[in-house]
């Protein structure tokens, strides 16, 4: 497989980690071996759709026998480039910041929360778990002297801009924002958001 | 508008709640009037697919006078159903539920979490803000009571689907689901996920 797939839809990106936790999870299972058929059932997606998603890298199974789990997780793993571990920047430390900091979930997933910022005097010196919260004007020194390339913003909306150009401007070219704001970047540096009530606003239409 | 709009396309819905977002932040910010072009330029959509997605409501703006922003938020709310309050259940007081718990943007967003759960007798009795924790076995009961139809789910991926399928069988209709799992529900309940590593895995394919 290529180390650099050219042209693949953002869209079918999106649904690589999704495949990639399921897997982890049949794996946690135990199961060894897993069919287009059996993942569609389990993520809502359909069949045709997941064989034509990995069919961009190659396939990675054959008719009639189905995926090896491993193999496809490693394959998989490797397109996302999360075989490996990339530090992260947390910026906030409200309870927010404290709770991204202690979710357990990053770990053997690609991420280690590296370093927090707060720009709070009474929050700096203070601890997250093994982390001590660090000034937010030391972040685009350490940010660039680490090389750091993800970060992720949990601060007030109205200061989440601010935050991100001056993160951006040290090497930040990822950043997950937990403001509820949409950030102005440039072209390339990725963004992805999470918002719980974006997604709770989409569900209500369907309630009565 | 019709309150019940026929046949809109769940993506289009999914952008809904984004543009109801910047407008809020526009009159915050102390516009009263915007444009297709102006929320495009913010949240890095074409203006036509703003113009596009609203045309399935109807409209809403004149073309060459722009959008009045608080008509267009109210219309916005309204088919999204949330110019109400809605009441939503909380499932998991550890780290990342009592964030949630915590987490003010819910606030005039259209929803208030009215009662959380956790099955661990040391958290049962305890606070999370304003609310008593209470114990799991008392979920359904109380969620059939009240009629809560919201739910968001807090807990260790081994027990969300467990979760789940007792919410549901006490009339939740909707879940946000923060366990990093996929859950199997029926046709007529909702589910929307909150992982950030998946955010995180779709962005590393982008770096170096």
């Amino acid at each position: 497989m290529p180390s650099n797939v050219p042209n693949i839809p953002d869209i079918v990106i999106g649904r690589l980690p999704i495949y990639l936790r399921a897997l982890t999870r049949l794996q946690q299972e135990g199961h060894e071996v897993t069919s287009s058929h059996e993942l569609g059932r389990r993520l809502g997606i359909s069949s045709a759709q997941i064989r034509k998603d990995l069919s961009h890298f190659g396939g990675f199974g054959k008719q009639g026998t189905g995926y090896r789990i491993a193999y496809l997780r490693e394959q998989l793993e490797q397109v996302l480039k999360v075989n490996r571990e990339w530090e992260v920047a947390l910026v906030g430390a409200g309870d927010l910041g404290r709770a991204v900091a202690h979710y357990k979930g990053f770990t053997d997933r690609g991420f280690r929360i590296s370093c927090v910022f707060d720009a709070a005097p009474n929050k700096v010196g203070k601890s997250v778990g093994d982390l001590k919260i660090m000034p937010m004007e030391d972040a685009p020194k350490i940010v660039a002297e680490r090389g750091i390339k993800l970060a992720m913003i949990a601060v007030p909306a109205e200061n989440a801009q601010e935050v991100a150009d001056l993160l951006i401007a040290a090497g930040i070219r990822a950043i997950l924002n937990y403001a509820p704001i949409s950030l102005k970047v440039p072209d390339d540096v990725r963004v992805q958001y999470i918002d719980p009530v974006v997604h709770m606003q989409r569900m209500t239409f369907y309630l009565d």
